[in-house]
């Protein structure tokens, strides 16, 4: 069969370290990449038009938040998440497994499994299944967990909806992103030993299915390729059991989830790399600052995803190649150098830190859509001068001079 | 002496309506012309290398603005707010009469004439003074005004501080705006005649002294254009004799202002338009919406401006040629169409309601970003279309038109 998306390794070392290019429905991702965060389909504060001057090559958004609004009926309607945002480019979709689990108020303390679970019939395992009041009400907002799926209230409004690795595919292949993922189980950071091993269990029976629903889509001319998801919380030895397990099936790339404690991940993130197949691209959820972009590329992971960059571009810090910088402090008033004077982004080339902090102390939306748009320019730039350092055998000593600066 | 801003009236007609061009030292600006709002050095959510594609000829910032934030001094450091805010097209800068007086808490109550106001030395009156603290706590947030000028607490943080004509002068060459206005005292629109007969006295004093004080700055090489502010408050016969005896006084434009009820305002335009020397640009101040445009246009009025397109850019209040739409409601879910399929706009060109109704709901900034974009562009291109239909005298047939689809 022809594979939706491929993946070409160009160069490859130090360690497990690579560089290449994937290759999908709408475009190539050279790699290392950093792709962009467009939760709700759009990368906040960047209209779409500026994506390639800022480097962003690809964007992940969440089946979650786009099945709450506007719904997949209407990103289908709209003739798929590309033609819906404009943006022609390679889209990814998180599964929405994270999310279920995460914007629950009760994250960690009101997941639960619920052992009387009502008995899910095929039919609606693939539809939103809406209970009784009663049972919403006495749990409150939460995310039920069961062998065969979990049940969750929106964050939005509180209705009750319900997910199935099969319903997260449907979901997923009406967005028509060119990679989706499968559904996983994100448990708690708090999750004991033994719930963790049983919830990686479910990850993998989940994959299994997500796995099986796609094919038979993929059989019906669908052109998206599916990633599975590595899990195993904070324990190294589950990790490496996951990521065996995914292995062992056919996925188009892997996805390393469930990252609450980057540290714990990024130290064993090269056992579970070495697990995976080589042939295939690996995906790091959630993880993009730049110390740790250096740490995942060495340890083999190929693309990255953060909301920081616009998440710290909101709120006026901002990273230059001496570190970050608050631009909302004082010292900022009558300071008209370039945020980053190494830095070719527009922000940089047109703009001053004493603009910028004026605009954030008085409120003006301009700052964050400028600190958000340097944010993005810096981290897809040090992504590709990592590409190139790479391609060039000089990884280590870019790394170890790029790292001198900032850190 | 050679003038720094120079009016060319290209066709007459119909009444007072002209169009023309109006030279400054940055640039042109075809009339009749919208000129952006951007109160403090930007206009709302648009980067300004949009500003073109957008048709932003020119723009207006406000001096009270920007000196509470981030205060003239600094914006002088940054070489004027060409360079400040990276805009190299023609700017204007409000006196900030209107906001000293329309800010404080307050106003139409707490405004006050103090017979017993300090005296104030020409040395303190181009100066903040601050007067003693039991003085500023009885008062509470006001705007006390005297013949020499006014005292005003900051509506930001409530310190207190001295506008007079010489002052507000000294601020708006710091500022460097091309064209700059005289300061003014805006009226309460609850204020009775006579004591609108009196403000309108103190503004024209005020102009000649700001004429006076412009004047020495220009004879040190200046570059900068002032207009004088026609006021008057709801009284035509007010109007029309401030109109009168700022004609008599050599600015190089002027400012019709104070309109808070511009339907007492536009009754009247005419009238005052009629006094005011013809070869000289009139500015009607914070008008703008397309209904008013026409009424301003065919009054003899050739530049506005307006907050609207960029506030109800904010809301999801969009401008259409059938009049302005919600953006929010729910019909537009699935609505894949443009947001007006007759306009050019990039957002119109790439965008459809339903994907901004999207951002609308979710609240996401692309959301303003694009509204306001469409909306500053819908305003520039149809006072753009009124100018084509004044050059091809047709103007009373496209306003029929336009007005039987729009209202």
């Amino acid at each position: 069969m022809n594979r939706p998306i491929t993946f070409d390794i160009e160069k490859r070392g130090p360690g497990l370290a690579r560089a290449g290019t994937i290759t999908t429905p709408h475009g190539d991702i050279q790699t290392p990449a950093f792709i962009g965060v467009a939760t709700k389909a759009t990368l906040k504060g960047i209209v779409q038009d500026r994506f390639s001057d800022l480097g962003v090559q690809a964007i992940i958004s969440n089946t979650y938040h786009l099945f709450l609004s506007p719904g997949e009926g209407v990103i289908e309607k709209a003739g798929g998440i590309h033609a819906f945002m404009n943006f022609d480019g390679p889209i990814m979709t998180d599964s929405g497994g994270f999310q279920v689990f995460s914007l629950g108020e009760g994250f960690g303390k009101k997941l639960s499994k619920l052992s009387s679970m009502p008995e899910v019939t095929p039919e609606s395992s693939t539809q939103p299944v809406f209970y009784d009041e009663d049972l919403a009400t006495s749990h409150g907002k939460l995310a039920v967990v069961d062998e065969d799926g979990v049940t969750f209230t929106s964050h939005i409004d509180g209705t009750l909806h319900r997910f199935t690795p099969e319903r997260s595919i449907e979901i997923q292949h009406k967005i028509g992103a060119d990679i989706i993922y499968a559904f996983d189980e994100c448990t708690s950071p708090s999750a004991e030993y033994e719930y963790q091993r049983e919830a990686s269990g479910r990850t993998h029976a989940w994959a299994r299915r997500s796995l099986l629903a796609h094919r038979q889509n993929i059989e019906m001319g669908n052109k998206q390729g599916l990633y599975g998801i590595v899990q195993g919380g904070r324990f190294a030895d589950l990790r490496i059991e996951s990521a065996k397990a995914l292995a062992e099936m056919d996925f188009d790339g892997y996805g390393i989830g469930g990252s609450f404690s980057k540290n714990d991940l990024l130290g064993i993130l090269d056992k579970v790399n070495a697990e995976l197949p080589e042939e295939k691209p690996r995906h790091l959820l959630g993880i993009g600052e730049p110390e740790d972009l250096f740490i995942g590329v060495a340890a083999g992971a190929d693309t990255f995803d953060c909301v920081t960059p616009t998440r710290n571009g909101r709120t006026g810090t901002l990273y230059t190649r001496n570190g970050k910088l608050n631009i909302r402090r004082a010292e900022f008033t009558d300071d008209f150098t370039p945020l980053d004077a190494t830095c070719s982004c527009f922000v940089c080339k047109n703009y001053t830190r004493g603009y910028i902090h004026h605009l954030f102390r008085t409120g003006e939306m301009l700052g964050p859509i400028l600190a958000s748009a340097h944010n993005i320019y810096f981290l897809t730039h040090l992504i590709a001068d990592i590409r190139t350092s790479l391609l060039e055998k000089r990884f280590e000593s870019f790394r170890d001079e790029f790292l001198s600066q900032y850190l």
